[in-house]
């Protein structure tokens, strides 16, 4: 693996407090017999609403009179470890730098053994939905990403 | 084949005018090694969008400031041949019947040695976006499907 | 609804005894802002899945020398209620009918308030991986339908 | 844009001959009305492989009988510009730079306006089947990703 945005696995890998559950649907293997790579990018966006939703950040984004979106900048994945059909993992989230509009999120996939599947990372940016410009977060939102 | 929207199949696939080209993609496979079967309707909508283009429909319900869009009542696939990766397909697609919100749609996916792959068939009813009741065709629309 | 595999829903919505729970994801959504048509197929892969599963017919489908596996024959959805992101779903699954080779299996999706979101039905057809036939189920197979 | 594996943007984009166009279909798109983040890495699959067929890579790998198959090591993308329901896209492919089992293939989509909508890169490693280990490319091989 040669993910360059963790420095320390084991320190890296210790600062999760946060994951959700993901079962591996048979829809999401294709013909090489496991997991399509395409899908881990699924799993990445399930558990990223899923902890901002748990730090109180997704409401205003899904109100549809709301006038912010979080939009995605950029997404990566490095792939450890083949994954099939069933198998059960977990995808831990942090966040783990904050910017005046912007968030970086980190991603670890590790499955029933604690093996480590595939690790990732990507910035989201807060948008104003006219505008398409960043929105600075508040001070209270920039203290929710560190819960 | 126990299609029973289908009389006299010879008959059936001769009334189709339009159809629309689609590949297999890899992501579009499962540990099988075939089409996963959830994938062709998403050719189902792909192929339907762009016969409701090319018939002049589609416009009003791509307009956020429309008032209707379609929605799909139900829909059905009748698999007759394994597909595999890369196949070029083509799908057929036709207005079997009009009703006074609604159409019911036929779909026939036939590949390059022109066998039939897979058949289908499904209704869309146009709906008021803010009561979501039926909205009926103009006279004007109900024509457009005979074309 | 017109879905015609069902004569007195009432009745027939007591038979399911077994069924998964399903949230819907933000990709699993489309531009008109409810779940896209083409997921509950999915959702119905995964159900009849974990059905097979539950009764004991999967294990042999999924080891790569085994000599049957199971295949879609054909597959419907009726939709009956708009479903949005994060809506928690039970899809409930059950064994309408069992054939020589084959099992038509029916879906049923509610919401968290026990509303009908969509019903289905299919036919799984098993079949010899290399001759492509239908294969018989033993009598112990047909026996775990009805458990 | 912060790819940093793009030094200069303009030498980078020239150097693409290889190109496949794609055209988002609707149920690619998600209820913030855009093309899903997700679809974007089944747009590069879709590309790759065009490409790798194109150079004359891909046989032994869809060969069951075949030793080998290409294993995705990382991906990442870099997302430029909204895409919409609708739009055809190109996406241009290249080969980086390559290892001795191992390719780095760059990814630029363009809009029909020749504007840069998403960029991308990802390693893809050949591995032995029944082994896991990588599997050092043939010194023909290693030139067709130069064509």
């Amino acid at each position: 693996m040669r993910a360059t945005y963790i420095e320390d696995f084991e320190q890296w890998s210790k600062e999760f407090t946060f994951s959700v559950p993901v079962t591996v649907r048979f829809s999401e293997t294709d013909m090489y017999g496991h997991l399509n790579n395409t899908v881990n990018f699924s799993y990445f966006e399930y558990a990223r609403i899923e902890y901002l939703k748990h730090v109180g950040l997704m409401n205003d984004w899904l109100n549809p009179k709301g006038s912010t979106i979080p939009v995605v900048a950029d997404l990566q994945c490095d792939y450890v470890r083949q994954v099939f059909f069933d198998e059960q993992l977990n995808i831990h989230v942090k966040a783990a730098s904050v910017g005046s509009s912007s968030v970086d999120i980190h991603y670890h996939a590790t499955n029933s053994k604690r093996e480590t599947c595939f690790v990732g990372r990507g910035t989201i940016v807060q948008i104003n939905k006219s505008t398409g410009k960043g929105t600075p977060w508040s001070e209270e939102e920039k203290v929710l990403f560190t819960n």
